[in-house]
């Protein structure tokens, strides 16, 4: 990452556990460290709704111990953590980035912060993200350049670890809102097939959309995370994240992936397009074959049918927000954007046949995707159709970042970029249920390009 | 219903509804007579946790202008109508049958309640449920005799319909919450398609087994509020609840039903194996053919898996139910009965393997079901094991119930059986996503017994 400058500070969370476990250093002293960054930079970044110092402190003397004793939790115990503010927290109120939440206070924990606090992670504070996670943007700046977003609407998350405030945080994706963040910050983003991971105490937007996620500063960190908490909280859907509980030192290398070169793809401006083939071309170095759809009609038909998903992902979710912001429309409009009067429109113009038709579409291209996990590894794309764009109202197309949120594939942002003097990621997406072979291919990825 | 005494007063709002439009009765005048029926048995009955008498009148003087004007909302406008107190009203407390929601007031209305509110609905109160629906019984009695249970969960509803205070109310059921209660009652008990209907803003017990359902006098009343939620409020799963807004009034006629004659069936003392058996001959003389496993090789092997359901589903269920009552049993123990702790000790003995396995055995389950659609027009058998007991610490057996929740397809009790001078219901299980056929044989089965 030659580029960056202002406030980087990764934890460098992996490193510091092989050490907690040699007693060359401890969590209290990492989760210090991480202080220091959030005493020196929170001021700029303002990537926290609420910070709780003291039960920080309180969790990481406890994780010392339990690492002096040789007995830690997990592969998490001891990570100085983020929550994005609209996951329950039973110590911490839970705001959702919107006044009509001022002050609310759950009682209880989301079951991903419950697994979590479980694995010993220290929860450090609630993350800015944008109203409801998908409307008006938080006061979060983006670290690599306080003038730019750092897009949404994991905001918070993607700041706070770029800023080297927490190893690892918590976002939720219902159209970009974990990859377009990693990616604008330049740190790993990894959405989880869809399902994947219990989604109770989020607050919803789209029970079709939603997915649980993680913004970290490694593919290791990012892996153990969600791992984590999918073994301590399965649910119904909840078949996916097999595979160790951590990734093998010897990441999977890539040998043949399919660029999906859809229309959203020349949205990208000049320089941007530029990065992603430089990109490409080190790939290609490195052993990956390249596919694009000019090689391969499977791939063609695929790329026409993901044009189609910006518009009915949208729609869909849309219909779902009908409970509960329809709801809040009757009862507190005043506290509303006008974004949420946009999509309940939106939802108004649509019928019940439109939205089957929309699951139906989303059925058949999954059968499309799958057909591929036999011919390529991974699927490419960039992360985002460029770098964080100046200012703090516009946090970017979502053109890219739909694909796989409405498939419900898992994709990472690995940073890999730089454009303008701002990161740009990388996007492989893999296929359901396989997340840790995706996984282990974006660890290698992620070395290539460090 | 020869022997029914004490205060059966149905509101027999299918017949007032066509008097609405005809202007010889309206909404108001209904409801007023439904007052009657609470001012004079509630104290006996205890059905409600909340009444809003206030709200409920100005809704049906609403409703009366609307009939007057001829433009009725929908074939439920004007219904008197109960919601279990596990289901989210933004005007009327939501207290879940336990202490540690005293007073718990939602900011907004549960999906399927906005649904009724705007098909014109008139909600009078929230009804008493046990615990979180699986916990400890609430005050109710049993309409039919005081000294008995109503049955668990949805009580408030079954008893608040057989006593003519409501026309019908919404229940849940995750185990036998609807079947059971409506069975004890003397009540139509619908449960639909699971994931058919908006479960959003009814308090969760476990997402693999949840579903909305719905008490009534009727099985026409059942079906046009259920349909009508569907109608207003789709969701992912949603692709259940086809057919019209309103039941056929030609019925149709069962001609070929399976015996599901499971070793539960077994549990049912000889005078309601007796009632049962009695009513297949009567069924017979309609000219049903009444095929039993002895017949099937299909049937034989069905019916011995169905003997594992009881104890998987509840497997299910308690790991579901990690989330929240792990929460509630770190930070309120002292509010929940010992049943949680039960459940959260057998979900701690599972893995997440079990957890799996029952999944893959609830599949293909239901490819076994699915395959008796060609051949049979329903499967058919007790809605609970007996009458309702005396006493009300025991709601009595759940294991002829959980068949139809575990596997998801849709169920119906009708009232058709008296044992003891008390009523038990004729289950009817159709096929998945079918549920407009089994509500038109269901109507057909009531008219036989009525």
């Amino acid at each position: 990452m030659p580029n960056y400058k202002n406030f980087h500070h990764f934890t460098e969370f992996a490193a510091a556990r092989t050490k907690f476990k040699m007693g060359q250093d401890t969590p209290r002293d990492l989760l210090e460290r991480c202080l220091e960054n959030v005493q020196t930079n929170e001021s700029h970044v303002e990537a926290f709704t609420h910070l709780d110092v003291i039960g920080a402190r309180a969790a990481a003397d406890a994780s010392t111990k339990r690492y002096a004793a040789g007995t830690p939790l997990s592969a998490i115990d001891g990570m100085p953590f983020g929550v994005k503010d609209i996951i329950d927290t039973s110590d911490m109120p839970t705001q959702m980035g919107n006044s009509f939440f001022k002050g609310h206070q759950p009682s209880i924990d989301a079951a991903c912060v419950r697994a979590i606090r479980q694995g010993g992670a220290i929860i450090l504070g609630k993350t800015v993200t944008t109203e409801f996670a998908i409307g008006r943007s938080g006061p979060t700046k983006n670290p690599w350049n306080t003038g730019h977003t750092p897009g949404g609407s994991s905001s918070g998350s993607a700041a706070g670890v770029a800023a080297g405030f927490v190893s690892a945080a918590f976002g939720t994706q219902t159209q970009g809102s974990i990859i377009r963040p990693s990616s604008f910050c330049g740190v790993v983003g990894f959405k989880a097939s869809f399902g994947a991971l219990p989604i109770e105490g989020v607050h919803p937007l789209s029970k079709s959309h939603d997915h649980l996620g993680i913004l970290a500063e490694g593919v290791q960190e990012a892996w153990a995370v969600l791992r984590w908490v999918s073994e301590v909280h399965s649910s119904q859907d909840h078949r996916g994240l097999q595979g160790p509980m951590e990734l093998d030192s010897q990441p999977l290398p890539l040998r043949r992936v399919a660029f999906l070169k859809t229309q959203g793809y020349f949205e990208l401006d000049q320089a941007s397009q530029h990065a992603f083939e430089q990109a490409l071309e080190r790939l290609k170095a490195a052993g990956v074959e390249i596919v694009t759809p000019d090689d391969s009609i499977l791939l063609k038909e695929l790329c026409a049918l993901l044009d189609q998903v910006p518009d009915y992902s949208l729609d869909l979710v849309s219909m779902d927000m009908r409970w509960p912001y329809l709801g809040y429309l009757d009862v507190a409009k005043e506290h509303l954007g006008p974004r949420f009067t946009d999509l309940k429109e939106r939802a108004a113009r649509l019928t019940r046949e439109d939205y089957q038709h929309r699951l139906s579409f989303r059925d058949a291209l999954r059968v499309r995707v799958q057909e591929l996990e036999h011919v390529f590894d991974a699927m490419i794309l960039p992360s985002a159709s460029g770098p964080a764009p100046a200012g703090f109202v516009n946090t970017g197309s979502r053109t890219l970042l739909t694909y796989s949120t409405f498939i419900g594939n898992p994709a990472f942002s690995i940073p890999a970029m730089m454009v303008d003097h701002m990161p740009l990621g990388l996007q492989l997406m893999g296929f359901t249920g396989a997340d840790y072979r995706l996984a282990s291919h974006a660890a290698w990825v992620h070395d290539l390009f460090r």
